[in-house]
């Protein structure tokens, strides 16, 4: 009897444990924090904060427990998700965007700012400050349907190099960022990007490089106009600011947009310092980091000084409110 | 032998099948319409319409499959998932809202158009047009924080009854719709609201009401300013207009919002024409539904001379674009 019996038990122990496994992994988030190795992080107290935060918002019947409706979290992306040097990628896109409209447009070549644009002189270019950047920004991002944008962004991002690393842009996503982005989702939060770049720049590709979907970007925006052409419906992008998403304008954007205050925000600059103050103001355990581009060798090593992506007062309030700083160079295994 | 083995097979077999029941569940969506009983529907071509919409979007390898990610449908709010007569409710709130104010306002004794309203007579009060609208809704709705805002409305909501029926607001949502969310969120499908009433109006209790959560509800809005009151940062609403989510502004409010078209739409009036177009014209498969008014005994009936919530042109569009026109009468078994 004992050998008919043995396999069948096997079965039965088999079968229960895989049950149960499943109804675990299917039932809820109750049993502490799901996939959160983070192994690109090396150990220290950034990568001990994040999984403590997730551990305690996620320990059901806990002081700090968070429902998973509330589980908000929002990231910047330039310097946050992925690099923003030697200049915000979205600019040099823009660069590009002019040269390849420079045949349709031979009056350029004697007209300001393209001129210059033109000879390589960007920095003399923007000499002409704001009034030149958006002329610059509207010629090349206004003027075309919301479809014809998504497909030039979709062409771009998938052949363009960086001028200095020769990757593709999306090879220049962090890594570590990605593990925190998983880690957040696996534990049932909703992941948010909350940029001051133009949000119809980043949702043709945050989905297959984040998992963030296109409803959950934030970001800056121009007005959009409805229109019948031939009967067929069209949104037109006009050459018009509509929303700025960024330093005061990011919980604005958040509000705006999520209707509620996130629990968890990651942001580089003083542009990610209204929101990091907003979500940190809420009831209950809140969390807030910054990455600190300390690693010249690897990546960049940039704060105080740098006109992209300025790190100087969220950094001087970083230890008041307790936020996470991350030290690239230290506490990242990998960059990219 | 027998009477031994025969308790592990059962048990075996009832394993199994739990374990077989409860990754099926899990796994994935490509099983067909779930919960899609619409109980609260009279058999006909409009509760046949949805049915089979849901049926070949989830067909997996069908030639109308639509993935997951892509399943997103949108609904307005006023006369398509709650009543909207004999005024939208948004505009009752706001007359309790210059009820509430009055004391702190003896001013408005002598001026118009509070003092109309005072007297009861929002007709004459409203004579003066948007401006006189404009007004009232500056009043009271802007000048306190989001949060305060958020709290007013939640005490609204939770007291105040409709003046002909006495019930409370959010029991005059209607159960077929509540059922068509619950059918098109169980295949799969995020929900939206699409609506041009005013989104922090709507946002406190979506979720409790038809389960659809703050991020998923588009509306207008005013502008709001993000502000340190003694250290603590607040968003204080101004009195200025931000969007308008009406007619041509849905398309505009969903790609701002959502970034993408949706493959469903739902609505009442010619203020969802926009929207039913722009969703049609999207490639594949697509749903579009307008509730029409019919029924003056059970709820209310009016079309296209009504001025809240006008049904003229998109009837007029319907029959060319396949549209689903509810019969309310007809179609509904129950209408809250």
């Amino acid at each position: 009897m004992k050998t008919v019996r043995a396999p069948i038990i096997t079965l039965l122990v088999i079968c229960a444990t895989l049950l149960f496994a499943t109804v675990l992994q299917a039932a809820d988030l109750s049993t502490g924090p799901i996939a959160c190795t983070l192994t690109s992080w090396n150990d220290g107290p950034a990568k001990k904060s994040i999984i403590e935060f997730v551990t305690k918002v996620t320990k059901e019947g806990g002081p700090d427990f968070v429902t998973p409706s509330e589980r908000i979290a929002v990231f910047d992306n330039d310097g946050t998700l992925w690099a923003e040097q030697p200049m915000y990628f979205q600019f040099l896109f823009m660069l590009d965007r002019i040269k390849a409209l420079t045949p349709q447009h031979p009056e350029w070549k004697t007209q300001e700012p393209f001129a210059l644009i033109l000879k390589g002189d960007v920095k003399a270019a923007l000499a002409g400050g704001e009034k030149a950047l958006g002329q610059l920004m509207m010629t090349t991002h206004a003027g075309m349907t919301s479809e014809e944008f998504e497909k030039i962004v979709r062409d771009w991002i998938t052949t363009a190099k960086h001028p200095q690393t020769g990757r593709l842009f999306t090879e220049m996503v962090y890594q570590p960022m990605i593990e925190v982005l998983s880690c957040l989702r696996a534990n049932g939060f909703k992941t948010f990007i909350v940029s001051g770049g133009g949000v119809e720049f980043m949702r043709p590709w945050t989905e297959r490089v984040y998992g963030i979907p296109p409803e959950q970007v934030i970001g800056s925006s121009i007005k959009t106009k409805f229109e019948l052409r031939d009967g067929k419906p069209v949104l037109v992008r006009l050459p018009e600011i509509n929303f700025i998403d960024d330093g005061p304008g990011k919980p604005v954007g958040i509000q705006m947009h999520i209707g509620r205050r996130p629990v968890a925000v990651f942001g580089n600059s003083d542009g990610d310092l209204q929101m990091l103050q907003w979500t940190s103001a809420g009831d209950g355990l809140r969390f807030g980091l910054i990455v600190h581009h300390t690693d010249a060798e690897r990546e960049w090593a940039y704060d105080r000084q740098s006109s992209i992506g300025r790190l100087d007062k969220a950094l001087d309030e970083a230890q008041a409110k307790g936020w996470t700083v991350v030290d690239m160079k230290k506490d990242w295994k990998t960059i990219y």
